[in-house]
C-alpha cells in the first residue's frame, strides 16, 4: 500500500517546480565545500537521504578534503550522518546525533559537535548566532500548488531552516502516503519584540499549518525517492526496565492517590532509547486511561497505547516508528492521524508550553551522582554518547521531572549511580524523581544530604550502596559533602583496571 | 518624609480587622515547633522583621529545641534569616539565602538547604510539593477595605503563600509610604491542566492587580512596624568589575552592528552582588539610552540609568535599594513607579516571559571551567555561597546568556577559570558569553574544543593561562578533553595549599 506508483503531478502540484526534478548527483552539485547545510530529520525520521548520499560518494570518489557544517533537527539516519561521517565530510555538527560513524568522528576529534537543547536551534539560527545557512534539505510527501513543503515523518527545525537558507533542495520521498498531509502543524514564533505567546493551551491544540510556508523561488532542485527512515526495532525489554516501569507506575498511583496528580495524569514527555521505550510499553499494561502525550518521538509503544485507549492523543516532532511500526500505521492512517500531531521542535519542546501543560517528564541518564546531578551525554566525562537532545528542555520546565536509569551498566562494572557525576547536563536543581530497577528516589524538597541518602539507598545496586555511603559518610561537613580527591575516582578505577569496583 | 506618623485607619482599612492588630510577642505565639512558615521577602527587601525577631528571643529565653521549615521569595535579612539562625531555629530552609550566620548553620550542617530555582518555588507550593505551609508571615504597606495585602518593596511568592497558608500575620511597616500602593502587579497562574498564557509582551505590561487577594478571616494577627529593610551599600566599584563592564558594553555594541540586537538592545536581567551592580554602574556611562529591564532586583544603579536615560523603564521583583537608593525612590516615588514595577518572582523569572522578550541575561558565576560549565553555588564543590537564585530562569530562556566574573579571587590565589568545575549549576549548553576583565569569549556555536581555547585564551588570567592550556593539551582525545585525575586537582590544591598556584 506504501508509495511505489505515483504520478508526479500529485506529488508536484506547482507546475513551474516540474522542470527543477533532477537525479541526486545532479542536485548534490549545489552542495560546495565550506557550506552549512541544514536538514530536516527527527530522531531519526524524515530526513534526506538521496542527496546526503550521492554527496558522500562524489566526495570520496575525489578524494579531495571537503567539508560541510551540518545542522538537522535531532539524530538523522545512516544515509545522512552515516554516508557523510565515512566520507570526513562533517566539519561541524549540531543539535543531536546517535550515529555510529558520527560518533566516532566525534570522539576522535574529526568533527566538531555542538550539543544543543533542542528548543535552542531555530531561535539561533533565526537571530543569526550560528552564520548563514547555505543550503536546506529537506524530505517532503509533497510539494502544493502554492509551492510550499508538506514534510515527511517529521518537523524538527523544518520551517526556520527553509526560512532562512538561500537555496532549497527538497526530496520528494514516495515511501511515505500523501495522506500524511494534515499530521503536521506548522508554526514559527516572530523575532522579539514582536513574539507573542503560542497558543496552545492543550496537547490537541492545532494552532498553525499543514504544510511549510516557502518562498518556491529557492527551490532549486527536487529529487524523487522512495526509502524508508532506517529506525531500529528495539530489541526485548529486559527485566531491569520492566522493574522501572512498575516503579514508575506506583509512584503515578500515589501521587493520584494524594491528589497531586489527576486520574489521567498530566501530559506525559518520554525520552529517547530502550529504557524509555520499555517505560512506555509499561503503561501499556496498567489501568491507566484517557493519557495524553506531550513529547518529542513518538514510538512504536505510542502506536500500542493508543490503540489499548491508554493513550487518547500523542504530540510529538516525529514518527520514530520501527519499519514495523511504520507500516502499522500508514495502514491506519487515517484512524491515527486524528490521534498524533507533529510539531515544531521549537513548539514540541518549548519551554513555555511544557509548563503551562504540567508536562510529566521522564528521561534517561547514563548516571547520577548521590547529590542528583545527572550525565546525559558524556561517558566517563569524556567520550559523547547521543546529546542532551530535549532532556533539558523538558526536566526543567516539567511538572514533575523524572530519570530513569538502570542501577549498574557493563555487566555490573559500572554503577550509575556515582559520588559525582563525570559530566553534568542536569543539576541538582533540575532533577526531581530518580528511578532505577532498584527503587525510587522522591527528591522533592529535599536538602543535598537528605538527597544522598534517598538516592543511595534507594536506588543503588546493592553490589555499591556500602561503598557510596562510605563516600558520603568520609566526606568533610558543608553544604554537600565531597571528597574532592576521591570524586571521580570511581571512573578513574574504571578506565584502569574496566570495573568500578575496589 | 518617611513614615514616622500615620493613622492606623490608613494602613488598615478593613476595619473588622483592627482588633488583631498585636505585639510582635503576641503574634509570634502563633508558630509552634516543627511548623512551616512562608514569608515575603525578596533579595532582601520586604521580609517580615518584628515577628520573626520576637520568635527568636522567645526560643533563644526558653532554650528548648525549636525548628521551623522557612520558606521565602529569596533572601531576606538579619532580623530574619540570621535571627532564626542564631536562635538555631531553622530546621530546613529554602528557596535562597545570603545571609551569613544562615550560610554558616547549612555549612556546618546544622540546617537543611534546598537550593532551587527562583521559578519553581510558587509552583512547587501549589502543586502541594512542598507540604503544608502552617503560616505565612508577609510585610504589607496596608491593608485595602476588602481585606486585600499591599505588599512593601517586593513581590516574592507572596500571592501563593498567602493563598495556601493555614494563617496569616502581617506586618505593616509604615516605614514605606502608602504610595508604594501601585508598584505591584500580582498575577498568580491557574493551576495545569487551566493554565493559560501569562499576557506580558512587553516588560511594561501590566497584567494583575495592584494588591494581593486574600481571605481576610486568615489574618489573625497584624504588627505595626516602622524598620528599614536591611541593605547593604555597595563597596566603590574596583578595576575588574569596571573592565567587564567595558568589554559587555563593546560586546553589545558589536552585536548592534551585525544587527543581531537593536539599537536599545533586548530587556536586560542582571544578577545580584557587587560584580553585576558594576556592570549596570557601567552602563550608565555609554551611550545606550531607551533601555528595557526584565529582572529580579532593581539595585541602586538602576536608578542612575533611568534618571540619566539609559533605562526607560524596569521590572523586577524587589526593591533592593541600599538606605540612601530607598530614600531617594521615595523622595521622587511617583516619577519612579511610572518606571517601576514589581512582580511575583514566578512571573519575573518566568521562562515563558524570559523567552518571548528576548531577555539578555547577565550573571555572576563563582567559577567556570574550560568547557563553559558554571558553578554559581558551591565554594570548593563542598560550602554553600548564597544558591543558583534566579540565574537558571534566565540563563537557559535568554536571547543571550552571558555570565561574568573575575578571572582570579583571593588575591591571586584560585583562578576562577578552572579544568572542571566543583559543582555545576549550568552546563556547557546554558552558557553562551563569559566575560572577565581579561576578556570576552563568545561560544554561541562552538564545539567545547574550540571553546576550551577561547575561554583560556581570552578570560583566564595570565598566572593561569599556561597551566590551563596544559591541562586541556595533555587531556586523552573524545568529544571533551579530560584528565579525571587531574580535573579537580586545582581545587585540592588550593584547600590544602591555600592557593591553586603549583
Ligand atoms: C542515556 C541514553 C544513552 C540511554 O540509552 P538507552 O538505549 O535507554 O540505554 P542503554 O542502557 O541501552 O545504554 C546505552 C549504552 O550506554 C551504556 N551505558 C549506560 N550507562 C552507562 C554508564 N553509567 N557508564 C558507561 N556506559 C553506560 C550502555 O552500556 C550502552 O552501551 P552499548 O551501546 O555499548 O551497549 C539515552 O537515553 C540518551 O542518549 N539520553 C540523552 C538524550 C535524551 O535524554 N533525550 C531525550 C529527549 S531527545
Ligand atoms: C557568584 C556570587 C557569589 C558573586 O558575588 P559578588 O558579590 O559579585 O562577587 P565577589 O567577587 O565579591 O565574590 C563573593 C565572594 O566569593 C568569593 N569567590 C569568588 N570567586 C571564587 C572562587 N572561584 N572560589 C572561591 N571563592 C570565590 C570571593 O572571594 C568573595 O569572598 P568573600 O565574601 O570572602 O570576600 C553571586 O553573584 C551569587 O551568589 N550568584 C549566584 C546567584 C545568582 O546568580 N543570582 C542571580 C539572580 S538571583
Amino acid at each position: 500500500m506504501v508509495g511505489v506508483t505515483y504520478m508526479l503531478k500529485d506529488r508536484i502540484k506547482k507546475e513551474e517546480l516540474l522542470n527543477r526534478v533532477m537525479s541526486p548527483q545532479e542536485a548534490a552539485v549545489f552542495i560546495k565545500d565550506g557550506m552549512t547545510v541544514a536538514t530536516s530529520g527527527f530522531t531519526p525520521a524524515g530526513y534526506p537521504k538521496a542527496v546526503p548520499k550521492a554527496l558522500a560518494e562524489r566526495i570520496k570518489a575525489k578524494e579531495e578534503p571537503f567539508k560541510i557544517n551540518l545542522y538537522t533537527g535531532a539524530s538523522v539516519g545512516d544515509e545522512l550522518d552515516g554516508e557523510l561521517a565515512r566520507a570526513k565530510a562533517i566539519g561541524k555538527r549540531l543539535p543531536y546525533q546517535t550515529q555510529k560513524d558520527c560518533r566516532r568522528g566525534i570522539n576522535q576529534g574529526n568533527i566538531h559537535y555542538v550539543d544543543m537543547h533542542l528548543s535552542h536551534v531555530s531561535d539561533f539560527v533565526r537571530y543569526g548566532f550560528l552564520g548563514n545557512i547555505d543550503v536546506a534539505i529537506v524530505e517532503a510527501v509533497a510539494i502544493t500548488e502554492e509551492g510550499f513543503i508538506i514534510p515527511s515523518t517529521s518537523l524538527g527545525n523544518t520551517p526556520v531552516f527553509v526560512e532562512t537558507a538561500d537555496i532549497i533542495i527538497v526530496e520528494i520521498n514516495t515511501h511515505h502516503p500523501l495522506e500524511l498531509w494534515g499530521i503536521h502543524d506548522v508554526y514559527q514564533p516572530e523575532k522579539p519584540p514582536f513574539r507573542k505567546p503560542i497558543p496552545i493551551l492543550k496537547a490537541t491544540d492545532r494552532i498553525g499549518d499543514a504544510f511549510i510556508r516557502v518562498d518556491s523561488k529557492k527551490i532549486k532542485a527536487i529529487v524523487m525517492t522512495d526509502i524508508p527512515d532506517s529506525i531500529a526495532s528495539f530489541s526485548e525489554i529486559d527485566k531491569a526496565s520492566e522493574k522501572m516501569a512498575e516503579h514508575l507506575i506506583d509512584f503515578f498511583h500515589l501521587e493520584v492517590n494524594k491528589k497531586r496528580l489527576p486520574q489521567n495524569l498530566f501530559p506525559l514527555q518520554s525520552g529517547v532509547g530502550s529504557v524509555a521505550n520499555a517505560v512506555l510499553a509499561g503503561l501499556v499494561k496498567s489501568n491507566f486511561y484517557d493519557l495524553v502525550i506531550y513529547s518529542e518521538v513518538i514510538q512504536d509503544a505510542v502506536l500500542d497505547l493508543i490503540d489499548n485507549g491508554t493513550v487518547k492523543f500523542a504530540s510529538g516532532s516525529s514518527l520514530t516508528l520501527s519499519p514495523k511500526g511504520i507500516e502499522r500505521f500508514y495502514n491506519n492512517i487515517n484512524y491515527y492521524k486524528e490521534k498524533i500531531l507533529l510539531r515544531p521542535q521549537e513548539i514540541s519542546n518549548s519551554p513555555e508550553v511544557i509548563r503551562r501543560l504540567g508536562v510529566i517528564s521522564m528521561n534517561t541518564a547514563i548516571e547520577i551522582d548521590i547529590y542528583g546531578h545527572v550525565n546525559s551525554t558524556n561517558i566517563m566525562g569524556t567520550n559523547m554518547m547521543n546529546g542532551i537532545g530535549g532532556s533539558g528542555d523538558f526536566t526543567r520546565n516539567a511538572f514533575i521531572s523524572i530519570f530513569t536509569t538502570p542501577s549498574i551498566a557493563k555487566e555490573g562494572d559500572i554503577s550509575s549511580i556515582v559520588p559525582f557525576v563525570s559530566h553534568c547536563d542536569h543539576s541538582e536543581h533540575d532533577v526531581q524523581v530518580v528511578v532505577t530497577e532498584q527503587g525510587i528516589a522522591d527528591l522533592r524538597g529535599l536538602s543535598p544530604k537528605e538527597k544522598a541518602k534517598t538516592i543511595i539507598n534507594n536506588c543503588a545496586h546493592p553490589d555499591y550502596r556500602h561503598e557510596l555511603l562510605e563516600y558520603y559518610n568520609k566526606g568533610p561537613n558543608g553544604h554537600i559533602k565531597h571528597q574532592l580527591n576521591e570524586a571521580l575516582s570511581w571512573h578513574m578505577r574504571y578506565l584502569q583496571k574496566k570495573t568500578m569496583k575496589r
